[in-house]
């Protein structure tokens, strides 16, 4: 469709603006809306949504005109808990167009990228305006009353001083190397949190457990004692909570460590009804994640399992989150392999159960959060019915390190023999849009968008020499669809070619820190508190090049433009005819870019790396 | 993708010259071969599957060189019933290169074309050789024997006369016009198949209803009195199965008629066991297949209605597919809505029961086909566990219809509001390959291509003027993967603007056919049936225009070169290196067009709307 300017372009996205019902019930009709600029010559519309997989058609009408678009709108029944819907559009020259997620077709496309309806009950009100901050326990801060660690550590660990760096040598290396950061530590640094602007507090696990990351969980009943134990956990979220932000646990579904309790059971003793919460073979062997058999796979086939993870008053999944001080949500690890097993699939009957579990909670301080974690294309998992994000390792991640990966360093991402490609903007745009275009809109803003997470490469690392370059990935991360997430250290710089060399202590001493990107995601976090559009709004693009990236959030109330650059670029011009009001805005915040709207047309800059927030109060057309 | 010849491109598709084992089972590992010219520049190969939803590498090496391409290999093992897998290739150059089932992308992009593996019990053996032939019975035939059909008409019916034209004025009157045909009429004609050369009937609906159509059945226990009833079928399947062809019957699993001995009990006593087969409300109403209340929806969440259509002896899945002279599949009615209402889906289970009822009969003289009806993306429901294939509308009826429907006759196509536009062949290859990569190789080539269809207008009046179009359109039909269904009448060039008018009687004097249109159809039909690889081989796009589409399909002993033009083009040359051996084929069959191998290139010509097929033994390289 590159003979239509994007700005001219029909749009509609699963916004506010588009959709005025983001919870709609089973059963109920939604007004959808589509902006039709009058340069796409549309004479007709019509929107075809499913019923029981059954396409059925009905006529969309216009409902305002203004000089340079009309909005149309049409009806759409939830008869299914998820109603896939797109446009049909005939233009003034007899053209025939498909308006779906992924844009604007003149053929016929599968129904993959329809814009989706969902009606099961709706994420915490408080996720769509999160900042999610990443932290592990072991790394983040040691506090103040922490025994020597020399002293603290268990018989698997080898001791290291704060300073000391990590030790990649191999996975075995790796895991059991214990810097001895604590809970209390993490209470102690709340302020770090605060200053930076986030609003959660995501911990990996703090369970037991026989390595640093602790995902091979010895017991889901405690807290490690090494982190502070219970108590610790307790005086932490109520600081937290104290504070106004919220907190996330970290749990595995697929699989416990082999020390957990469940497992010692069912190992020692084939009549244990924990036997059944595992594969074991006849001679004893069992499945585990990847074949590393420090982690036993659960069977979520077993009843007994799913009750006493999901269940019982004093089951994890609903322990954690109840209390005097509970979590505010969960996120889970391994989700896309959880409940998945050679000819068996309960997978979204397994997340189904979590969901409910958490939906039937009740806590009066608000709902909980559930985001699975998925590392490739997650979309047959993110329909709704289970998490109700994930961790949008494909549809931003990836896309982002192709557009900002340095020349010379060539990162393999999570499991490729290859490394990640260096790809032009437009590319990253059409990855952005096609997995994007795969959830309902809904998923994908409540899944977690990152530049780099504790599994990953650091940004500042992939990006090479420049640090601008790290402020670009920000500017992306803090002004996309999605929940951003940060991880510790990101905001300071930090450095690290994999996920275990970037897992370093964080440095307290400020003259470790780069102050610049600091400065940078300060101001970057706060303008998306500020301005609602970034949180809420939709998504339209509005200049795509090779170095460029420019797009424009838009809710009922404002809208931001976002210019981001890998690199200077000849000045770009736009027509600002279909971003009404943008005359009357102000620059939020840049770095090397530059907005500069005059007229009937816009300038976009770029000195070199760099983006620039152009907002506005957006004039609803009468 | 555009920059890389088409024949200079890596390929794989899930054919037996890719893909050796064509029925693995579940945890076994099968080679997959990808065949990569030397112009492509690689110096790598990864393939990627999924296990459990996780991705998984592994290295591919080469098999074998030849002075043009490099064959490499790999083992997928199937962990799952459906195993997902694509490749991932480096080039010399830095290159970066996803190859699935819809081509080569330097981007990431999600896994929706993956290729598949699929390990549920294979189709039976004979079917991947089938060419279907639909006939309507009250339309196909009337026996020598047959009452006068105004004495013979039921109450609700209109009698008319074999020459009358079809009453299109509603669905009210179409649907009771009745012109008498019956299954002995049709068993008296099967010469008229044989003639034809295909090798299945497929008989719409022969169970007693309120209609000429009869998917409103009354009963699933009887052959309609009026089509000569239980005997005439009997004798029909008996006929046909000596002379060496399959018959298919048509379930409608979504819905009965009102009159069907289930709804009748279940209407008159809330407290019937009937009750529950359907969606009654408290008032007494009840939910019907869009809202058209003679054809209320069938509750598959009953397990007393499975149990009467699937499990008992006398279930009529099993009964007609059993006994001396058994039908040899289904075609589902509705296959789409069956089992989806609302809240519940439980589509997959219902199919799944359906094939394995099917699976379980154990016939000496083979097993049962089960082809779902589905008219737009089916994606969803053809992975492998339900249906073997589905009616494939939307990756083969639709593309042809938008490249070879008339400048002026615009229909619409079944429910759409606006006319099938008029594409070039680019839009058509990439619609069908789109289409096609959401589906395992061996649903695709175990689906019902079709040129219409007793509920389409028919295909002779959708290209207007030119009879040559039809004959393209037959080629394409009977060249392509999937297993080609011929509507009754398209052979001999039967016109009609919609489905209703469409079915016509079928004259049998030979004055009114198309002898030519025929002729064609025997000759193509004839063509299929000699030529393994249009059977069984895989497919390489070799050329495609606006106005042409010229693709190879190969199989381990030969490949079939098809060039179908829909006007007049410019000869084409294209590059014979990626067509090892095709200089010693020859001609098999041709209209307007021409192929003309000579040395290193041939040539493709079209004088006006036509096709060419060009066979040769393949060279296998060594």
């Amino acid at each position: 469709m590159s003979d239509i300017d994007l700005l001219a372009r029909p749009h509609h996205d699963g916004s506010p603006l588009y959709v005025e019902n983001q919870a709609p019930q089973l059963g109920e009709t939604v007004t959808v809306r589509v902006r039709v600029p009058h340069a796409a010559n549309v004479t007709e519309l019509h929107v075809r949504q499913l019923w029981d997989a059954e396409p059925t058609f009905a006529a969309a009408t216009v409902e305002r005109h203004t000089d340079i678009e009309a909005w149309w709108t049409a009806d759409v029944t939830c008869h299914n808990p998820v109603t896939p819907y797109r446009f049909l559009l005939q233009g003034a020259d007899g053209e025939y167009l498909w308006l779906n997620g992924n844009g604007l077709h003149r053929r016929d496309v599968p129904d993959h990228s329809d814009f989706r309806l969902v009606t099961y009950p709706a994420p915490p009100a408080w996720a769509v305006d999160s900042i999610v901050y990443q932290v592990f326990p072991d790394r983040f801060a040691r506090s103040k009353a922490a025994p020597p660690i020399a002293e603290a550590a268990p018989d698997w660990a080898t001791p290291a001083a704060w300073e000391d760096p990590v030790d990649t040598r191999s996975p075995y290396v790796v895991g059991t190397q214990l810097f001895g950061g604590d809970l209390d530590g993490i209470r102690e640094h709340l302020d770090h949190l605060e200053r930076l602007g986030v609003t959660v507090l995501y911990l990996t696990p703090f369970f037991p457990a026989r390595s640093n990351h602790r995902y091979d969980a010895a017991t889901f009943d405690a807290v490690d004692p090494l982190l502070g134990g219970d108590a610790a956990l307790d005086r932490l979220v109520a600081e937290a909570h104290r504070r106004g932000l919220r907190v996330l646990g970290d749990l595995t579904t697929n699989h416990t460590g082999d020390q957990h309790d469940w497992f010692r059971a069912a190992r020692s003793d084939a009549a244990a009804p924990e036997r059944d919460f595992y594969f074991f073979h006849d001679d004893g062997d069992y499945d585990s994640w990847l074949g590393v058999h420090t982690l036993p796979k659960l069977n979520h086939s077993s009843e007994l399992l799913r009750e006493r993870l999901f269940d019982r008053p004093d089951a994890p999944v609903r322990r954690w989150l109840s209390g005097a001080n509970p979590l505010d949500g969960w996120r889970v690890d391994v989700a896309n392999m959880t409940g998945r097993h050679n000819a068996e699939d309960v997978n979204h009957a397994v997340a189904g159960h979590m969901r409910r579990t958490l939906d039937d909670l009740d806590d009066p301080d608000g709902d909980k959060l559930l985001v699975g974690e998925h590392v490739h294309d997650h979309s047959a998992d993110a329909q709704g019915s289970g998490w109700h994000g994930v961790m949008n390792y494909s549809g931003f991640t990836r896309p982002l390190w192709t557009w900002l990966r340095d020349k010379e360093f060539a990162p393999n991402f999570l499991g490729s023999p290859l490394a990640v490609p260096r790809l032009d903007g437009g590319s990253v745009a059409e990855t952005i849009d096609e997995f994007g275009s795969l959830d309902p809109w809904r998923s994908r803003i409540h899944s977690f968008t990152l530049a780099g997470s504790h599994d990953t490469t650091r940004i500042r690392t992939l990006v090479g020499e420049d640090p601008a370059m790290v402020e670009v990935a920000a500017a992306l991360l803090l002004t996309m669809p999605g929940i951003p997430m940060i991880t510790y250290g990101d905001e300071i710089g930090m450095e690290g070619t994999s996920g275990e060399d970037g897992r370093r202590p964080m440095p307290w001493d400020e003259n470790y820190w780069d102050a610049r990107i600091f400065a940078t995601y300060q101001a970057l976090v706060d303008a998306r508190r500020e301005l609602d559009p970034l949180r809420t709004g939709g998504l339209r693009w509005v200049s795509v090049t090779g170095d460029s990236l420019t797009f424009v959030r838009e809710s009922r109330s404002g809208a931001v433009l976002v210019h981001c650059a890998r690199a200077a670029h000849e000045a770009l011009t736009v027509p600002t005819a279909h971003l009404a009001g943008i005359n009357e805005g102000h620059s939020v915040v840049s770095s090397a870019a530059r907005i500069t709207p005059v007229g009937a047309s816009a300038t976009l800059h770029a000195d070199g790396p760099g983006y620039a927030l152009w907002s506005w109060e957006r004039q609803v057309p009468t």
